[in-house]
């Protein structure tokens, strides 16, 4: 059976999401929509799919699932439009940046008992697969802790920034999950710093340029998370797990692993530029997930409830960076 | 303009050679030839191309080029035919184990002006390709030694080695192609050893499980090569370039870069098992480079003198390896 | 000249200043206190010094300086009689683990003109002294952000638990120098987080045995922290500073560097296992620096406003670990 | 027990062991001579050693023993009068450049039943030792193949090469040992490799100044060695030995290990400088080993076997270098 997908948003990671599913033979770009008639029109044509408005995509019999890759306000009301229509539905993080507008959503997912799949791209990583496989084989025995480092190349344009939700719910938040998924626990109190080191005009929107945050889950594991907008030697993201037997750690990755040494030292490149390089195989390998489960009924993982936790956990992040307070996580 | 290519041979490496077709948007695959009928069918089905026998693929005007991944001992007749039907040809190494029928061979390519490309595929390696760019771009200065090792993960079955032309012929004919690759000059003295050490079904068949080779230029640069057709720990591809300037080189690549610590101490894991996942980009971009000068009517490199130069080391290793003294080479 | 040293305390650590002396051309140890006689004898006999009081010490006008390697409640104490009898001090951490008895205990030196040097080791090691060497130079511009791993091999014993002043003003204490000394601001918010999560009797004790803090400078530079009381894998010792151009690091040490390759992966030794492997240089150079700034008259770094300083972390550290709050130093 | 020791010659690695014996307790510096009456005085007063006429040392009774760190055209006269004289005698490497004298040298200490270690100080290097340990241990099973590559700095003074005997002699000679340290046999057949490429000094002195060699061992067990007299990036010391059951190996040393990571990549420092820097624990290690000997009437290793054997190594790499042939060794 081939899944016929419908592909919502034409924008650079709704490009992506294309081309995972132009290498991926048990998935088929049947229709895309963007307001951007050249964008959509661009990635249908390659893939020898047909531009449509969203409607006619929800209303389509012949598609079984769509991927939405809209800007983030458009997220809920489109969920919640496939899911009445029936169809499975992959959303790109986050749900919304308001967590009442996510539980009404998902309220609305549930009652129609649809099936929604989140973007947390990076459990799907080679590596970072490889690092939970080991932790689930025993190699760091029982989790303790763990320090998560995510840097990215280079401030985004400022108009991202101002309409982003801050550090802590636009790009923290990746690793907030990442947090859920190496400590298997639910967290419980967050304490969170931010500061404006480089980039004035994040601090002027409003926002940190740097920021950490310390979790803490129920059973008192904790996790340690830095985060800055800015890398000058490429986008750094390093994970370590320590448990009762040991530590399971994974590196970064360069394009080439060439070394010159001469009278200066010893060199390597830079790492990898962005999340496009860095996490390419981890979008393959996400759609081919949703795919193969869509096509075995099995559970979608991330689902909804882990956009609404990562979201909790980034919002009591951002009052705790504004107070000084740590902040109690309620789960509900 | 998109090639339109005739396989010939729907083995291992021809089934390579159709994935790296498939995924390059410039390249079509037209026919498939290879005497098992249901492998040439899997193929041709995955591609939508069709069945036919050679002559109809040397025959069929629409049909640009063909990839040669047939056995070796009929590469140069297969050349020489689709030479002179006007076909540009991609032929995997070597041409014949034979120096002789190699010239005759090149001979029938250079009377029909044949356009000829020989798959030493390590050239379009990315770390390998980077290398020769850090030395272009005077890295390391002027060349004068390099260090190639060369370890296959296990010992290939005992009719391939009987077949194979030997341990120089067949497997370090590679590292002979980087040596010309790196060092930028013709080799013109070999000294090589082989040695039985631990497969004495490789010694029965009268070949060598592990050998060296020392190779010099006609200036005085030296390569020092390593082969063995066994290593525990995977595939073992380095390569160290000194010159007056300094050292580049190439280290060893993982399907992850997972480290485990515990009171035994680091550990990651092994090498990528062998050369369909080592250099699985390197031959998708060989490929690329084949159709791109095709399309461009730029130059084929490596060309059937490479392989032919590449064919004189290993003879020269050969006899080396089998008297007591190192080996001139002739070049004509 | 040769600096005539009287040391108090023979136990681990100041037989570690013993061998910092011996190997010390212009250092020579006179005289030796322990109320271990034993122990004083072993380590006076193998420098050719005498055995006596602490007060024959303090009284001989032959010895220049004080090495105060006691156990830490007799610090204070034995400082202020050193500075009032003249001798120049090196007293290992902390001064006292109570801050206002530190203070008085700095007014005595100051109305003595004593000179004070405090024993922050790592400052003293090449690999973290190059690292500042690095940061002064230029090579990550303006300091941002600083990460510090620092994991014991294995709990202490309950005794020394006890009165140990807890994680935070035992062992965190030298990376709140640390934070000090590669930040270059002083501290003026922590937040902290301590759990019990593998030694119950550390808990029962009423102590963490796995603790974080982030630090925040005058101008929002951070600092984070993480340390455990167990590491499996050896004495884990990391430390990494990232700036405006770029990213300084230092990684762990080991005894060899032999590499061990097979079926089973890469593997190389575990760490140093603990402190006095790792920071053997560092206490040597320790010394050195101590004695040439004594020769030279030069002032003594760090001094005891940074056991001061350090201290007042590890309060702060400690009430916000107990506690919903980050907590804000009141420099004075 | 303390032993003695008399030291004979006051340059730069007589130097080296006086330090050595400066650090070991169990051995006294009493005496030493050096024609450089300064070079001899300073070495002499540091240790409260005497300086002494070479017939002194030999004729005190209280002296157990003598290290020969003399020209090389010294050696064998000396390490013959220490040996009738009754001395223990440690003597740097080569005993002689001349096999013959060797012989005849080894001879006069076999007939006085005279105690004689070779300085191949790499043996006792922490790393190497551990390499070998390794080995022993079982790590790569029966060993196959070595790889040993050693580069200087940079090239010696002329008239240093001029009287050294050539690459082979003066610094192959060194991974000629390493070779039989490793593979454990006895090495049958030689192939070597010389260039002049970018030292013409070194040309015009007879000499080469890039080298290879390739050696068989008993049973086919090969070693693989490049040698260069320059390194921009400091000196090179790397061992690889393959076996049945994997690989293991060392890598080169640093100072410091500190990295640092900007828009032009990540970046350590150069290697450490030259032998004495790398090797400095070894030399204390190698006079630890010979003194404890001595103590407890052990046999010395290497001895003067290894010495001739090495040379044997050498002199036939020398013969294939300049001729087109591989060069048998014939072992008496």
């Amino acid at each position: 059976m081939t899944v016929s997908i419908g592909l919502l948003g034409a924008g650079r990671i709704g490009k992506v999401h294309a081309e995972a599913i132009a290498t991926n033979r048990d998935a088929k770009l049947t229709a895309v929509f963007d307001p951007v008639v050249d964008a959509a029109a661009a990635i249908a044509q390659n893939a020898g799919a047909r531009q449509a408005p969203i409607d006619d995509i929800l209303a389509d019999p012949a598609i079984d699932a769509v991927i939405i890759a809209t800007p983030t306000d458009l997220h809920a009301d489109q969920i919640e439009a496939a899911a009445q229509a029936g169809k499975a539905i992959f959303c790109e993080k986050p749900i919304d940046l308001d967590t009442e507008r996510v539980r009404s959503c998902l309220d609305v997912v549930a009652r129609g008992n649809a099936r929604l799949m989140i973007g947390f791209n990076r459990r799907f990583d080679p590596h970072i697969a490889e690092l939970r496989g080991q932790i689930d084989r025993g190699a760091v025995g029982d989790v303790e802790l763990a320090q998560i480092t995510s840097r990215d190349p280079a401030p985004p344009p400022e108009a991202y920034v101002r309409r982003s939700g801050g550090i802590f719910r636009d790009m923290m938040i990746h690793d907030f999950d990442m947090a859920r998924f190496l400590l298997d626990e639910e967290i419980v109190e967050v304490s969170a710093t931010g500061s404006v080191l480089f980039e004035q005009m994040i601090g002027d929107a409003g926002d940190f340029d740097t920021a950490t945050a310390t979790l803490r889950s129920e059973t008192g594991r904790i996790c340690v998370i830095t985060n800055s907008r800015r890398a000058t030697y490429g986008y750094d993201q390093r994970i370590e797990v320590h448990g009762s037997k040991g530590l399971a750690a994974i590196d970064n990755t360069r394009a080439t692993n060439v070394m010159v040494a001469d009278g200066s030292g010893y060199r390597t490149e830079p790492l990898l530029p962005f999340f496009m390089e860095r996490y390419l195989d981890a979008y393959k390998r996400e759609l081919a997930v949703f795919v193969d489960a869509l096509t075995n009924s099995a559970p979608l993982s991330p689902n909804g409830m882990d956009g609404l936790r990562a979201l909790e956990i980034a919002d009591a992040a951002e009052e705790s960076a504004r107070t000084s307070r740590k902040v109690t996580i309620q789960s509900r």
